[in-house]
């Protein structure tokens, strides 16, 4: 019987988009699946006759209308807004793709690094109107170069981020839940529980951890006083893995001392949200996934997962709820 | 004969200063070397009993007063304030520093380009007033990873920088008067008559070029107009190689996007300056070369010197002075 593969990858931005080269990929790829390319609306009819879904999200509710599903995929790395656990009470596999969001998210994290190391925000907010600021940055920038890294919630992305931050001359921290089968050279690791050990040591401190109810305010008071005083915090994980009045205290009082977040408690921000207006925060519009090359490396990971599906073989990417989240092998 | 060697590193900001512990390492380095540890007014008395001088810069006065002077050495990598002819017509060798100043000017073109790529720098200006600019990141932002970097001017610098810029997956291309004895991998290497080549294939273009008769407005209109559309101009270099109308002008009509200047051809620029107000550069107080490990590693270099010139050995980074300029091996 003829596979069915319902695709949906739909957004107002070319990148984030199936083209139609894309569709052509695909089906040259694979001439004995049908494939449907779909706009998000025409989803709830189309999931009727679909083996398998690609798409950015998924209504739990499409379950009660698609007997055939057997596995739903999506080029996305966060599955928090996800029905994992219908889809697994309905055995339904989910997948989700890695390996592509590396690059982009590397660029984003170390720009939004040296943002702050060497005072480049400071220099395009104070250039229009301070006589001169030379005395600021002086007084205030720091080398990557000998510096530490702790990147919380190391996995593929971290590891390319470990890649360029060594590049510059950091030592880097890999924090997870636990430690990789395979170590890559010149990363530490530490276990997640173990985390208020490697923050003092560390200048600059990345969190790309996923939304589940373990990590929930897990930057909270206390994680950001065991920070080494001029510490720099990313947050290009999720907005409800941070304590965002904690973070607010320690770059008041310290010791902080710049903070980007791509991701926010509410998006947009409320235009008079203190977010917005602290002197040393940057927020990015939950952009540091932006890639060009995005759609090609999810296409291609589908590609191969579709592979090993015909073949009855076990999926990249396959997402087990956990209590309270989701548990994802990279 | 002792010989007395005069050290004169002097500034208002910490690492560019001669500390005590570096004194205290020369001393022991040398035990037969007498050093007088000045400050600048000092210099033209002490002067006069000097062999060897170690100093920010050197008035060509002092030339009158200094007759055991052979040799004087600046941390710097510019020498474009030094008297170098003068020096070379009493027979006295100038030595300029290299090596160390790659780091932190990696560190900061990296920087300075990810805040165009990833606009970042948008955002820091955005985040207080505009509602939401995804869309206008969305139109905006490039990845770095299989984009060109042409590095005009890339000697010592400019081959650190090539380095990290490679770490992201950049290809590279060093444009310099000719080409380096030994070829690093994966560099591309055009001459500098040649560089209207490069431009249309870079996305980025940082300018490292020293001061000269032969690179003053080396980036004029005609320069300007051989870039790609989209191109991120950075100069790290000196301000006398940019004509900034045609730099303005490129940034209004194209092909540029963006541009940061670590240089400005007044400084500080005035408040009515139109590089202070332009909404796509950003300006940095000449804080490029900023590092904490600075002195130690200008120490070091000094230190290896001093070595060769006690041993009546060629000195490395020995500047000669050439018609408009001067020529220094790195």
């Amino acid at each position: 019987m003829t596979t069915t593969a319902l695709v949906a990858i739909n957004s107002p931005y070319p990148f984030w988009r199936l083209s139609d080269r894309h569709a052509g990929q695909l089906r040259s790829a694979f001439p004995d699946v049908r494939f449907l390319i779909a706009h998000e609306h025409d989803v709830p009819v189309e999931i009727r006759t679909a083996d398998v879904y690609f798409g950015w999200s998924f209504d739990a509710e499409w379950l009660k209308t698609s007997p055939r599903l057997r596995w739903t995929a999506t080029p996305s790395a966060g599955v928090d807004h996800w029905p994992a656990a219908a889809l697994d009470a309905a055995g339904i596999t989910l997948t989700r793709g890695y390996g592509y969001h590396g690059r982009p998210m590397a660029e984003h994290a170390i720009g939004l690094l040296l943002g702050f190391s060497r005072g480049l925000f400071t220099s395009a907010r104070l250039q229009t109107w301070s006589v001169w600021w030379k005395d600021l940055l002086a007084d205030s920038f720091f080398d990557l170069y000998g510096e530490t890294l702790t990147i919380v919630g190391c996995g593929s992305v971290g590891l390319r981020l470990a890649e360029v931050a060594q590049a510059f001359g950091m030592h880097v921290i890999g924090v997870r839940r636990s430690a990789p089968r395979s170590e890559p050279d010149g990363i530490e690791w530490v276990p997640a529980h173990r985390v208020r050990e490697a923050l003092p040591r560390s200048r600059a401190v990345v969190n790309l951890l996923p939304a589940t109810d373990e990590t929930h305010g897990f930057f909270n008071e206390s994680t950001f006083k065991a920070c080494h005083p001029g510490t720099v915090f990313i947050n290009l994980g999720r907005a409800s893995t941070v304590d965002h009045d904690a973070l607010l205290g320690a770059l008041d009082q310290g010791p902080l001392v710049g903070a980007a977040l791509d991701v926010q408690p509410r998006k947009p921000p409320a235009l008079d949200d203190p977010l917005r207006h602290h002197p040393r925060i940057v927020l990015t519009p939950k952009s540091a996934v932006f890639s060009h090359a995005y759609m090609d490396q999810a296409v291609a990971f589908f590609v191969d997962n579709l592979r090993l599906h015909l073949a009855g073989q076990p999926l990249n990417g396959a997402v087990t709820p956990t209590h309270g989240g989701t548990h994802a092998p990279h």
